[in-house]
């Protein structure tokens, strides 16, 4: 490809069959989310540059794609508006917009691209698509609770067989900060090394956590307390002198009990070393993991706080994210998608018999099937034959005069090569049957 | 709604039922267009700004939405990448990048958000989808009777009773300059003068034209041949002097003859003052209009040089494009959507009965139903009742001590206020048998 015809940096043209497969995957996606009742919110693609700046921290903003103001305004430089970054401050600002007028509590989902400009990278984007649900206004256990089911169901009407939904709590992770006699000015820090227990040595981490000044002691049994085969067993019996961590335990506890019966045995686990990056999860946290996918699938938490840091009303809130761009590179390709463009080709086999064919095609489309005509300029039939077997066709109509002094049509199975005379007449309802 | 919270000026939030109605139309859009074989592409939101700049004239590129460099080009207030304007450029784009590898030939359908920095106002948005057609390498006449079928089918099924296409052609139009002796140096100034007929008087119309520098008598019998009611007559005795004028003629009557037979009696209307704004048009053009709507509804044409012009490769070109803001504006509300969120809330009458409850809802979602549990904090049975009707829900699951006890569940159908017990197991499927 030429590259000054190729889509700007990070960015992506989908063809057909791309195309029909990333929309196979959403309506997927969307019909879960809405037989979980959550309903669809579409915001714009840009909004006013106060709304989203200082909503990411710093290196975030710097990844936000700014809009150049217009007219005379154009020369200064300046941005008033920016793309949006992701689905979340959008939301805020929904809520605000519409406080009281929402329903209570207001469960939407929402999908569509955000732009970040970060790096382009292999499998990383420059413009993607999220997909998020949400739940706001409930403090309700049920409400993460239906937010990891809602996921979880998502991932496996998309055809994932093998994942697993680790579950962790914030409180619980906490209640663990302070049994473990962790510092308070040590906690952020200490919560961001543990995050790398599924990715570094747990002597690593140890180095790591003791750099940050937490005494080897306590790094060590932290992380071994995290890590050992009953890393679940051990971590639930140190937590039993905090308050804060029992009240984490019975949160996953709770969580596993409502979502646990819906979901295959062992699809959902609570994992201690889970910690989630984001700063501002408050109670329940859990990611989806796929084996040999590096990262995550999905992951979500409660957020009580966020919405109103964001400029939205002060509301609880519980929510999920499937990492919609790495589940469509796992999938494989549908073969349905595979069978082309066409089912029915319609050969053009003389200029005064054109009508004709279009009435066919007509037939074919009221039959509810894929049709069009030949565009070629060739009266050739083998030229015509040839259109029609690359357009992937299922059948082709042939229609010449001497079908058209009979009043028939030949219909081909292009499979099959077979052909079979059939009244005009009746050309849409023998295609409706012959393609059940 | 405080203005902060406002979505930026000219763009729209789209909540449950606007969103839904919306898709639905998009959906019919969708699969007419695909039964005619137009396969679909997706190009992405921005373009690098010299793709996008010097296409859509100076009045044009002013409208583009550019996007500020980033990092440390920052601070030099330059753009280099814009949102794009329409869905046209980016095929052209795409044409060129792929060229040889795309099916001949390519007929593409595109539906998606555009934006232009336009002043907003009532029905004029500054985000707003586009829903393009166009079939690139042919230059059949078929191909232009498929873009005017396919338009006119998706008008029908979009529930569009009462509406026609008007037809005319470019080569028809030289003519007519040419029998009535415009000079050609005012041939375009004439061209924009005669479109304005559906909205100016003839008398305002011959003034504009004897302004433009054309004689008081063509220009009376230029309007006159064209506002007549026997205008077609007039022009078709006309225009037999002129062979560019003739060639017109057949165009006109190519596609009438191909399209007429599809369509209701009159639904496509040669139309000698349709003129169609923009310059590129190079054959066939056509719109749709609606009684009482001002403007078009829908427009196409041939443009056999657009392409290479805007960067492409040079490929004959002709296609439709649905004004589809102004359709959904005239479309009524579907009763449909009024049903609400939810078929199916379920209470949650104590917190040791909810993973049951959980288990209910899965039931009804496992038939297809958007079912989902209560969660608020009351226990009171009134409340979750008012709560399930403000969810528009058709039915209501009971689930408390007394039935778990019994096995049953209580079934509540919200509009006629019956009861009926079911057995838990069974609820799935008695909701799918209610549900029909």
């Amino acid at each position: 490809m030429q590259s000054q015809f190729e889509p700007a940096s990070g960015t992506r043209d989908f063809l057909a069959a791309e195309f029909e497969e990333r929309e196979q995957a959403f309506e997927i996606i969307r019909s879960v989310f809405q037989r979980y009742g959550y309903e669809p919110l579409q915001t714009p693609a840009f909004e006013r540059l106060d709304v989203l700046l200082g909503k990411y921290g710093e290196d975030g903003d710097k990844l936000v794609f700014k809009i150049l103001r217009r007219g005379e305004h154009e020369a200064s430089g300046e941005a008033d508006l920016a793309l949006r970054y992701d689905l979340t401050v959008p939301l805020a600002r929904v809520a605000a917009a519409y406080e009281g007028r929402l329903p209570s509590p207001y469960k939407r989902y929402a999908m569509g691209p955000v732009w970040r400009a970060d790096r382009p990278g292999r499998g990383r984007f420059r413009e993607f698509v999220q997909c998020d649900l949400d739940t706001l206004g409930s403090t309700s256990l049920m409400a993460d609770a239906e937010a990891v089911l809602a996921q979880h169901d998502a991932l496996a009407e998309l055809g994932l067989a093998d994942f697993s939904i680790l579950l962790n709590s914030r409180h619980l992770l906490r209640g663990l900060l302070e049994v473990f006699k962790v510092p308070a000015e040590l906690g952020t820090g200490v919560l961001i090394s543990l995050d790398k227990l599924d990715k570094l040595a747990p002597g690593q981490v140890v180095a790591e956590l003791t750099e940050r000044g937490l005494g080897e002691w306590e790094a060590g049994e932290l992380v071994a307390a995290m890590t050992a085969p009953d890393a679940v067993d051990r971590v639930r019996a140190a937590l039993q002198p905090s308050e804060e961590g029992v009240a984490g335990l019975d949160e996953v506890d709770g969580l596993l009990a409502l979502a646990g019966p819906q979901v295959p045995p062992g699809r959902i686990v609570f994992t201690p070393r889970l910690v989630r990056g984001l700063s501002y999860y408050t109670g329940p946290i859990w990611e989806a993991v796929a084996p040999g996918v590096p990262g995550s699938i999905g992951s979500g938490g409660r957020y009580d706080h966020l919405i109103e840091q964001l400029g939205g009303p002060d509301l609880p809130a519980t929510g999920s994210s499937l990492g919609v761009e790495r589940i469509l590179a796992l999938r494989p390709s549908s073969s349905v998608l595979q069978r082309g463009r066409l089912d029915v080709a319609v050969t053009i086999m003389d200029e005064d018999l054109a009508a004709a064919s279009f009435g066919l095609a007509a037939a074919a489309r009221a039959a509810g099937l894929r049709a069009s005509v030949y565009l070629g300029a060739s009266g050739k039939l083998g030229k015509q034959l040839r259109w029609a077997g690359e357009q992937g066709a299922r059948w082709c109509l042939i229609y010449g005069h001497r079908e058209q002094e009979a009043g028939l049509v030949k219909v081909r199975n292009m499979l099959t090569r077979e052909e079979s005379d059939v009244p005009a007449a009746e050309i849409g309802s023998y295609l409706s049957l012959a393609g059940e």
